[in-house]
């Protein structure tokens, strides 16, 4: 699976002349959706039978600082997964000089779209369930 | 009409230590939705009659800065309305300056929520049509 | 001291009709800043005489979720400090229900701004050390 | 010269199911710190000279939505450039259907970091007048 990765943008940047501490948030989640991507389904697809995946806890470690000008990548795994609740931890480091700047993890459950109450992936989209299985590290 | 006002926050700001550009048309927006709610009817009395309203169009003229620790006034004013489109202009002043900040406009329409087709709302919903029509400035 | 408290601000909201997981760590800053003004020091006066604050720490439990046409309050308290780091937790509730729908922490550290060194507060600046302790839950 | 290109991002969508209406300005940031990248000049070299380069006037043109799930396309000209100001025009387009999604032009001047007044970029850094004016459409 190919690492996630992609230059500061300027306007993530706050006055300290860093990255703001809620746009890890964001990174963690494209890094999310693209390695969903590369599992073999993409969030389009669950959402369009229905699934959402709303977030239910998220941490994040700020060790280092990304500034405008750096390059970042994203290791991420799924590192627990039960068919209804999963979860996801995240390195992020500076491309050039390999530094850890963030660590975290977020965890996430399955809610079908209309009733919003929580879904048994294995039940209703098995063939979802054998790939997120499969993507787990 | 009670003016929209209140202080920058933080993560606004960008590394130039000044709200970044993109902020304004959030700020423009949250004046907006204000003005609707304060002539009679919020946005979200509209979206659950299947109404949505997109931006057509935005122009924002940048003239001084704001900075954290400002703090701001939005003046907006509904200057044209059809039933079909309309146009808001904006002005941000500093709180305890006066001093002009920012001005510029935006255009939106009414779009059927399913249809996503433009809906005449002097037909559909003429109490909101109503609305609109006396809050013009 | 008074209660952080707005309404949910439509650009905050994403397409599962929610307010975005990483805007909680925004609202959490808000709360935050308002809570250092009130106990009698803006962050800006500290940025004035050369102390960052950045965020070593975050964690966010999403318990239920925030839409478009809430009202939020944020009680906020600070449980930890030392001088060189400190903790402040957070409970949003909706104003209207008083259910909680967000908790979390966050941990910070004082800088140096020109050697982005960590400062301590009680020996550089014993005044603003005073007005943290005292504002300790 | 290459065209700036990437997926939308899950978070950049709003209630509506489309991108925010703010996010546009930040797409054309991306787009135009990348083009001045490709002329040979990053934006961080012109930071690190005391330039600043604020957005003095931006206008958007929404034509059509861009939605999750979606990859665009920007193709962006410096259209004028007098060593005092200079204007980028935009066009976003989809990248799979080619259908253009977007278009707008921004406005910048430069500032001296210190003094925060317009600087004359013939004047002060002629290698960087030349690397815009050869960078002009």
């Amino acid at each position: 699976m190919k690492s996630y990765s992609r230059p500061v943008f300027f306007y993530e940047t706050d006055k300290m002349s860093i990255v703001h501490n809620a746009n890890y948030l964001r990174i963690f989640e494209e890094a999310r959706l693209d390695h969903m991507r590369q599992s073999g389904m993409t969030y389009k697809e669950l959402e369009d039978r229905g699934v959402l995946v709303p977030q239910i806890e998220a941490h994040v470690n700020y060790e280092q600082t990304l500034i405008y000008g750096d390059e970042f990548v994203v290791d991420i795994r799924l590192v627990e997964f039960n068919g209804v609740k999963f979860k996801y931890t995240y390195e992020i480091r500076k491309k050039d000089t390999n530094e850890i700047t963030t660590t975290g993890y977020t965890c996430h459950c399955f809610l079908d779209e209309i009733t919003r109450m929580p879904l048994s992936l294995k039940k209703k989209h098995p063939d979802v369930y054998e790939i997120m299985k499969n993507s787990m590290d």
